[in-house]
């Protein structure tokens, strides 16, 4: 396996199983002389952690994090930073029934067919439990970029059939679904609730804004701020697309409509979402990415074992009924990571 | 500018831009022995070239393709193959009226901001034009995976509001807006030239399938086949967005809806679009992009000029009134390249 | 700070400080199914820990490995390795005295200037202590290569003035310089506890030799196996330059002489060093790595504090009189990573 | 084959064979609005092209450049800078008389065995001629590199036993073999004469001197500047060994000799070559660099042929007795773009 390294300017190097003894992230290429709040950094861990949430897995981990280097005297010196967050409440005993079946929706037919062999504990690295490593460096990128102005927020605004009408951000941590309509907020951890009660799960949309980003990030071929974007954000297991600004509203919008005329006190509509040409344009960045349900639940499906013979299988453990809500600050820590990267290559550190 | 170089284990490089001398691109990591078909590579060319289309600009341009490198006696050596396309009928006299204003939907204003310095005259490089380098490796890619029983297919499904109800591929080449229903291309045909008379543009979506590939490619992190994909598809200029399989569907969906079951006869559906965990699983690998309408348009637009005076602009050029069509190869194209890489990365060369 | 990743298929990410809490690695792109020999692991980092030769450092550490992640029943799994060597025996008290003092040889000062900041205890991440990540990685390394035939041994051939003569491999691990020629391994080792109590330290040069490559690792242009492995072997603190085959000798040669002829049975010379243009060609790859004295000495030194005003200064601490011996197996680590990765890149994982 | 992408924050991408149409290279990476001196970059081509010295190959080719992109009004917009390089000299027939015969000293039968199929028309792209897409490359970056207050100058120091006494900058446009030692330059064209009636080749060293880095330059762990100017010097065809500073010298030297002592006036010495823990520290950096006689010679000399027959082999063709004059401008390139490429991820573009 590769590819478990992201970014250009700036990298993270991730490790770890959802069973194993840990999960981790090295970070390389952060500036030298910046403070890190650690109390903001474990309240971002928090967010996703398993527990922290009463509408999603019973699975309880602190996941405090451990800083091992790159810190001195409170500061970053600019060495890597590697963090690690120890597993402690595996159960691995839940998997152990169906270690030889391919849970539909899963990765364990494909992992099995590619690498001959798979940690079957809770889907080992192919779990979402991987996007704490990526929580903890986002959340440092986070901090910096607010340094240098730039401040930004994931929330939901679809579980299920229930659309958010309102963006209220002041909402968002006012309920269980991290959303920004106070009332959608109640139909959406309804919905939810009942999901789980029949043992089943359903899919929402999440919606990124950043402000106060410079004219000038983003590179305007392959390294534009939407394929960069696009890249951090479909690398999300369980994601199935995104869209920025008008997104894919635009195939039946005309130019005239669509294009966001100009005058001197700036861009007159945003429907680009805040770039031109894959370059910030200095309007708020925005983007939706849309989560699938999550694909496992405790409904009897179809599958087959890894030699093939038919099987029913009730995958049993302790599930979200909606991933969506653990994933918001995830798309916050891959939109940070993206974004710092783009301004190291444009500024220097 | 970084960000010219696309790929992993298989790279290309790109240059060029509208008015200059030539577009060209150099691929870097091609298996030796292959030999490239020359007719192929100058179709695909030509299926996006200006003035190949009735419906898009008059601009005429041959595209023809100058191999400069990395062929011995018909065959790849291993060695990079760099191809070149001249430029021919530019007329840089279009722009010069608007050479200091920014036109709406274009990339003038982040570039000038950016760089300090821009080359007005059709865009520079942030023109389409400069997919035609993509094209011309992509096209390679395509042969090379087609003899590895690999082979794909991007088509039109939708123009403005009107909405492919079939997919027969047979159609493709049959219409002149590249769709796979007859019915509907005859009205995506009148709305494109609709939209031409009233010098304004209109929207679209592609979709693109891809059959026959083996279980294992893409890596399971961060190198996700999507995510490789979202980066090299939300790199085209004019995308807004990408999704997988069901898609934006997927969040009003339940899990055991959007699970796609397994049998002894393999998957009983493909919501999930050819992927699990980012690795390909063998069904058919099915992605939608979004395209917006073309920005240059004849009708009046608020703008200002670099130094911030308001003009009311009309972008004179001979333009496509949707470049949904002429993004159609382009589409197969980064697909191609993406698929490839991942295929040496997985298997050698 | 960027740079703490290194390599192609096979890429590791370091961290960690002299005296913070720990180093370690994360090795992303190793082959599934392999099976991970602890004991050996261990030995290599034992060759090359703290404490561990009777001729260097008096700081003892155990270096003994946690691998956290990428195992699962013994075997890699084909995710990401990585390995946490937790620092016991910092004494950073040693160091407060000179926190403010450019130490000659060391990067104390171009560190201050860089980064505006420094971790001064032990020189932080510009201590040879990082190394210990690099060996880990590359005992793993060397597992795999020797799976598939493929073995490597460095070894000491001068010490100061003092040259071994011999080749005698059978003696590296009799004598305490890890070198080839016993008679000259008296020697070495008397020089060193010589210069040791004139607080002062030595130089040397270290060989390395690869057998049982195939024909055919390393890319022709930039990618030279040579490139590669110099890239490799002067990112190593202390290094200040490398050879491969007849090396700077071939200066003063005839092309007639220096060509390696061939007849039916092979080459009918090494002087190549086994590649020629930048691929290996199936001779042992050979090359030789010149390392400086031990900066830290106890001799009284000029240099400057931080503010640019004079002092002498003698570097108390725990140092080896010759840094040599313990950089053998780092060249090892950093030659089997290279090779590994190039393996990979040729044929796949 | 891969491995045509060299550069961090600057890339090149290089094409191109002896014998085939072209040779170029694609800059990516560049900053915007610098004026580039194309008789600047002429005349370093003209260092460096066949037949531009009396001493070298009788091969006549003008190397002249054509920009194909990335220049608007003369600057650089910041788009990538491709350059091509026409081949007109080509005289192919020289060489179908050894198209099956592996020609001791080149890559002739490890590409072979590597990619199967081979160019043997002049080496095709293993030739030394595809070090001239990298001096275009490399003149651009010393222009941009003086422009920013550094400057850089190799030299040849060594032909065969014949040694540089002095470092008399001013004489290498005054002899033929670029050496900075009036009396040597006469020896040493005598040796060339000499070695080419005797139909054999000789071997030299080369060093470069950069002045006015400032501090700063370089990554700490893998990304040395030494490691990245090791890479990129290896990288050319016919190198065996490179060595910074006081380079293998500080093997026998005492670390109280070799330490770079400091007072207020900067430092006493420079046995480092200018960089400490790899980061440049103000002084100028010095290394050196070995190449070995040129491969191709009249003499007679055992081979086999792709049959594994064996054959006496006389390498007929235009050929130099000693490479190294040519390849001084090539040393000057490699070291401009590694240089230029640090300065972009210290400062920012």
């Amino acid at each position: 396996m590769a590819g478990n390294i992201f970014g250009t300017a700036l990298k993270i190097s991730t490790f770890g199983e959802s069973h194993g003894p840990a999960l981790g992230v090295v970070i390389d290429g952060l500036e030298s002389g910046f403070t890190i709040d650690i109390d903001h950094l474990q309240k971002q861990m928090n967010r996703r952690r398993p527990g922290g949430n009463p509408l999603g897995t019973k699975r309880q981990e602190g996941d405090s994090v451990e800083i091992l280097s790159g810190i001195f005297e409170g500061k970053t010196t600019g060495a890597p930073v590697a963090i690690l967050i120890r597993n402690t409440n595996q159960r691995s005993s839940d998997y152990s029934a169906i270690a030889q079946l391919y849970r539909p929706g899963h990765a364990d037919h494909t992992w099995q067919q590619k690498f001959g062999i798979r940690d079957w504990r809770g889907g080992g690295r192919s779990s979402g439990r991987e996007t704490a490593a990526r929580l903890a460096a986002g959340a440092i990128a986070m901090q910096i970029l607010a340094s240098k102005g730039v401040t930004l927020q994931a929330y939901t605004i679809q579980i299920g059939s229930i659309v958010a009408k309102k963006r209220d951000l002041s909402q968002i941590t006012k309920n269980k679904v991290s959303t920004v309509d106070a009332e959608a907020a109640l139909l959406m951890e309804q919905l939810i609730e009942r999901v789980r009660e029949e043992q089943d799960s359903v899919g929402g949309i999440i919606e990124c804004i950043v402000n106060g980003l410079p004219v000038g990030l983003g590179e305007p071929v392959f390294n534009k701020v939407e394929a960069l974007l696009g890249h951090a954000i479909l690398s999300i297991g369980a994601t199935k697309g995104i869209e920025f600004g008008a997104g894919f509203a635009v195939a039946s919008m005309y130019g005239s409509e669509n294009n966001d005329q100009i005058d001197k006190s700036g861009f007159l509509s945003n429907h680009a979402g805040g770039m031109n040409g894959g370059i910030t344009n200095g309007e708020p960045l925005i983007f939706r990415t849309v989560i699938k349900p999550t694909a496992s639940i405790g409904k009897p499906q179809k599958s087959v074992d890894i030699h093939g013979q038919e099987h029913t299988i009730i995958v049993e453990g302790r599930h979200d009924p909606s991933i969506c809500v653990r994933i918001v600050p995830v798309i916050e820590a891959m939109t940070a990571l993206t974004l710092l990267s783009l301004w190291y290559e444009q500024y220097g550190r």
